[in-house]
């Protein structure tokens, strides 16, 4: 976060429109997990780190808390698929 | 949320439409579910990260958090069963 | 949260319509209570977990976090009490 | 949270409207507030609580988070002062 | 938050409406600070805690996340300046 | 937080509408930066902070969570790219 040019690949996210919940709900994880990548960019890292928090339930719950975030931000996009 | 590819299945939420809040709470909880299992898809590994959240208030605090974030989007797309 | 079925009961929150504010907040508290109801349904090993954060300042600021998105939720449920 | 029946007093907030984005500032505040108090009826426990988190940056931080989140409340409430 | 009347200075915020993007993050910081300073109004203590939570990158992403919740508000009071 | 004047450059932030959801979750995190150094202005301070919160996997999913709030008002901004 404290980096000046922190990268977010073009094309990465070209749409925030699913057809329905359950891929707005992977499109919500894959925004979590873009903008780690684009704090770490470095792929080793991140792999060094993912033992630890997958085994973390506090963890596991922080990341559930980003995911429903980025999910209201897609399910309001998709007018909730009503 | 480091994983190029956490899996969420197809069908497990057709829909954000519930009959009541009840049921939409249910759903709510049932997003925070998928969300972690998306990021740690090892039953065993969840199960036995069970014992130790379900009796730490901490953790019980911020699961209730997640639930909330969730339940906002799901009671938008019902309109708030108005 | 990771349990496959967490269970709310039905009726708990019939509507999420009160008369005012304060009823609302009232709510908002029952929805953080039902959530963690959901995932611990042991009253027992709730029970024992309450002398602990309820004198904890981290953890009441925490629960009050919960109770303020569930309150968002309230509040525009019922278009503010406007 | 564990609790079957927090008490929010009648009248404690009668409207969410305010005249000023600071009275829906101070408003936000007592939320916050009034949800510690239904989860912690007893005073004399509040005001034990007090020197430890008013001298605690991580805890004054995570006050003002959960005013933050009951101030986009009242703001919305107001629809903003405009 | 647990005292009964914390102050919020009158005028300190007299609208939610800026020019621009740059004066709305200006202003989501300012009302962060505001309600730090209604929490705890002594001025000695909020310095002593300054270089602890500057220095902290726990405590600043902390921040940053209260301002990011303060910015919502005011993004949405202008409209998004679009 | 508690400095009296946290500095946001003028043009930091000019629009909030971008082109694309890749060019938003960009901005997002930019928002989340320049509120970092707004309250640590010191370059060489936030510089050292680095390597700590870049390996460590809580502090990055906090930064993702600021982010993913961020997301929200820039998506908003831009009626969610639709």
């Amino acid at each position: 976060m404290f980096r000046r040019a922190p990268v977010v690949s073009a094309q990465a996210v070209p749409t925030l429109v699913t057809k329905t919940p359950d891929e707005g709900l992977a499109l919500a994880i894959k925004l979590a997990r873009l903008a780690v990548k684009a704090v770490q960019p470095d792929a080793d890292i991140r792999k060094k780190l993912r033992p630890g928090y997958e085994e973390d339930a506090t963890q596991l719950i922080a990341i559930s808390h980003v995911v429903a975030v980025n999910f209201q931000t897609v399910a309001a996009a998709n007018k909730y698929w009503r």
